[in-house]
């Protein structure tokens, strides 16, 4: 699992039928690097959460045919980034 | 999932049959990483796109027996890569 | 697999249900990259481990049904991390 | 998908009995990346190529049972990689 | 697939049972990235190697409830690493 920050979450304007009804986030891990993930947990921009990748994440989504390859796990409280 | 731009669809001289008829396409990442997707959705070069991979990415394209591990999901509304 | 040292246990405020009741360790590689991984061994913070990935990694944590992605396998007997 | 191109094909002294009989070809990305892949399209060096990874790899190869997690997916006609 | 250097193998104080008992070793790619995998060929330190990733390595540990997801596939003979 990675530990990541929502930033925003996304506007589609096309997309495929099979992704459900649940929100789409932009995270950001703490290197700066840009991922999408489910959001079942109902997170905050600016929440520090852990995700969960590839076929966990279908089931992490709450139904094995959602297309998806990450979803948030948790949200984790008082996390500090490392200074670099 | 990943978020990436649509750069340009790619002619093949030779492929594999079990890769079906939906158009493969180079794709960038803000960074400038390179990959290759199915696109079931119809984008066109310069969208701003999220990428599903792995198992989902073959549920994606609509027939679990297509050969890919990553297919365009949907097309981002107004996105805008962050300066570095 | 990867060799990682466990850091410290994640304190989660929200979380889904199926991720059952191993602790969650955030851990890092040797040149400081970040990840999070169930815990069935009983680790301590220090600890040079390796973890498993993906579809083992839910088998290694005792349970296939478990929300996870990477599992701590052993701990390293004496393991140093290379200079750079 | 990744594109690649192909460097050479590997001599092997010792190896497992399920990797069948098609060609293990080096490969690198244009950033210098190392992979190896089977080919099942009967590439040249110097080919530009995309890869399918992970279980889709094994049904490329031809037969769900070779031991693969890269497979070539077809060549790319006229690919020019990127001056960066 | 990635070529990787065998550089020793791994001592473990606590570990899953389902590892079986192939050794683990651990090896670096030619960029110095560490990784470790099961080993059914019997590699020697030093040797270079291919291994197989995710579902596939566990096929090519020979049994698939052996948790890995990293397998040594064959010893490559008379691999250079390239000067960079």
């Amino acid at each position: 699992m990675q530990i990541l920050q929502v930033k925003k979450q996304l506007v589609l304007t096309s997309r495929l039928e099979d992704l459900g009804h649940l929100p789409l986030k932009a995270l950001r891990s703490e290197t700066g690097e840009l991922f999408v993930a489910m959001d079942p947990v109902g997170t905050k921009d600016g929440d520090w959460v852990f995700t969960i990748a590839n076929s966990a994440a279908r089931d992490a989504a709450g139904d094995k045919r959602l297309l998806t390859d990450l979803t948030v796990g948790g949200i984790i409280d008082g996390w500090q980034p490392e200074q670099k």
